[in-house]
């Protein structure tokens, strides 16, 4: 059996003629607000506008040919839709998204235009699984969760790994919670890539399923879940709950007024475009600012997928 | 005296120290729709926040020893005010910048935060011209226009001369014209740099007087500029003139519509944040397709100082 670090260097390998490695940029207006030196890895310039486009790569990339021809089935209504769809396009199979009807045109749009085939469910976390495993039946498709899967979670982990082999010397690394594949991935890297390097979690109050997780030991789910990070409304899995207990090293929780502030201060001050979720991990950092002080940080801009029909500007 | 091709050297040795090399960025999906090989040069990343940065920087560090212990002047209510108070910051000097009382606030903040001063004036061009030429002479401050000025225009021409460095082989290059400063710079490095490399401007119905001025060989105003490219208002001047008469291909015009929908493409599409003057270029290709058909096209992207608050979208 391989070993984790084999694991991630394989996974980098077998995904990375299918990615973009995307830019860090940073900001001496951002890094003056913030009192620390800031790495922003932008997988907002990720294919299909995500990192989820590496774990998506690396689950399709590894299907059985007989898997292959059945296609692949998922169930998202955000950036994962449209990362299988595109990854299973490149390799030239079939991807069956189901997305609740709620789910905003334009990126219904986007998984269309990636040859996804969409099934509409209801807006509940049942009536997916439901209309997904149907799938996996009638179609005899290969089920892929978007965050709760190891191919998914190592692929996610290599958006850490390019970024610590540009900067070495990251003391932290700050990524947005949601269903756990990203931080997962990305705390597996900077344990076997960084020195010393600290993985620290971003998420709304609003949504803080992952922060009570970690208190009391086992998984924990939202009542509601009212953020306008759309992309961290899910809770964590079995498969990354454990990576996360044991490596990473806390969460910070942020109001939604933080998230905007921060959100506007990267449109405003770099001129790039990233969503609610990503704006969660600078909103982290600006509301502890004492204990990221002189350090360098990481932050992985996780997506730019936004309405622009509905900004909270 | 030294020639064009020298001054254009010297120039970008000269400010090099002082400006971001920006990156030049490519969207398969704007490829598509357009039909043709885009290259867009990113001055929404430069210091400021736009291309202006080069211009006011390269005639700011000519100013003699008692010139910069006076100061600057310029009006401006738009990227040159930001861009020449940052650039006068970066030396030292003091900069005035009369802007009109209209000005939006966070432009008004922009200039404040790189410690320039503002005088407040009516908004029309001789309220502006008045209050400048009064700050000359009271402070003995020197004038810099934001457009029709050589040492200016020179450093507009910088960020072609990088464009054509990573991109000797580009057919076009298109940029919108306002002032004509960008462009007439731009014209001179493609004539010198390029390998039979056409610029061509885009600009508004709305305001297209230097489509009007190519047409009846003078320099036409505009009666009144209604576009949402707000920094395309302006009309030409007596030293960009003659260089866009002599060096420049033709001018495409667009709607306001077409600007709204180029500007969207971008940003849905490429994640980066510009500004409707910027979508000008790019609309004026998706305008006139045929012409740009399996070419190489660079877009001088102006910048990206939008006000987040009033979006088109």
């Amino acid at each position: 059996m391989q070993s984790t670090i084999e694991l991630l260097n394989t996974t980098y390998e077998r995904i990375k003629p299918h990615i973009h490695r995307t830019p860090v940029l940073s900001s001496r207006g951002i890094n003056k607000i913030a009192g620390t030196e800031l790495f922003f890895k932008c997988e907002n310039f990720q294919r299909g506008g995500a990192y989820k486009m590496r774990g998506a790569t690396n689950a399709v990339l590894q299907l059985s040919d007989r898997q292959k021809n059945k296609g692949v089935v998922t169930h998202s209504s955000g950036n994962f839709a449209q990362a299988l769809a595109l990854a299973a396009k490149r390799i030239g199979i079939k991807a069956y998204i189901v997305m609740p009807t709620t789910a905003p045109q334009v990126k219904k749009n986007a998984v269309l235009e990636y040859g996804g085939e969409i099934i509409e469910c209801e807006p509940t976390l049942k009536a997916r699984e439901v209309a997904s495993r149907k799938i996996e039946i009638e179609k005899d498709a290969t089920f892929i969760h978007p965050s709760n899967d190891e191919q998914v979670i190592l692929g996610q982990g290599t958006s850490c790994m390019e970024l610590l082999e540009d900067y070495p010397d990251l003391d932290f690394v700050v990524v947005p919670i949601g269903g756990g594949g990203l931080i997962a991935g990305t705390a597996l890297a900077a344990f076997y890539f960084g020195n010393d390097c600290k993985v620290i979690g971003g998420e709304p109050f609003e949504a803080d399923d992952a922060y009570r997780s970690l208190q009391s030991g086992k998984i924990e789910s939202n009542d509601s879940a009212k953020t306008i990070a759309d992309g961290l409304r899910t809770q964590l899995g079995d498969k990354n709950f454990p990576i996360i207990q044991k490596y990473v090293d806390r969460i910070i929780r942020v109001t939604e007024d933080e998230i905007v502030e921060a959100m506007r201060l990267v449109w405003e001050r770099m001129k790039i475009i990233i969503e609610p979720s990503s704006a969660v991990a600078l909103a982290a950092i600006l509301t502890d600012k004492d204990n990221f002080l002189n350090k360098k940080v990481g932050i992985i801009i996780s997506g730019g997928n936004v309405d622009l029909q509905n900004l909270p500007f």
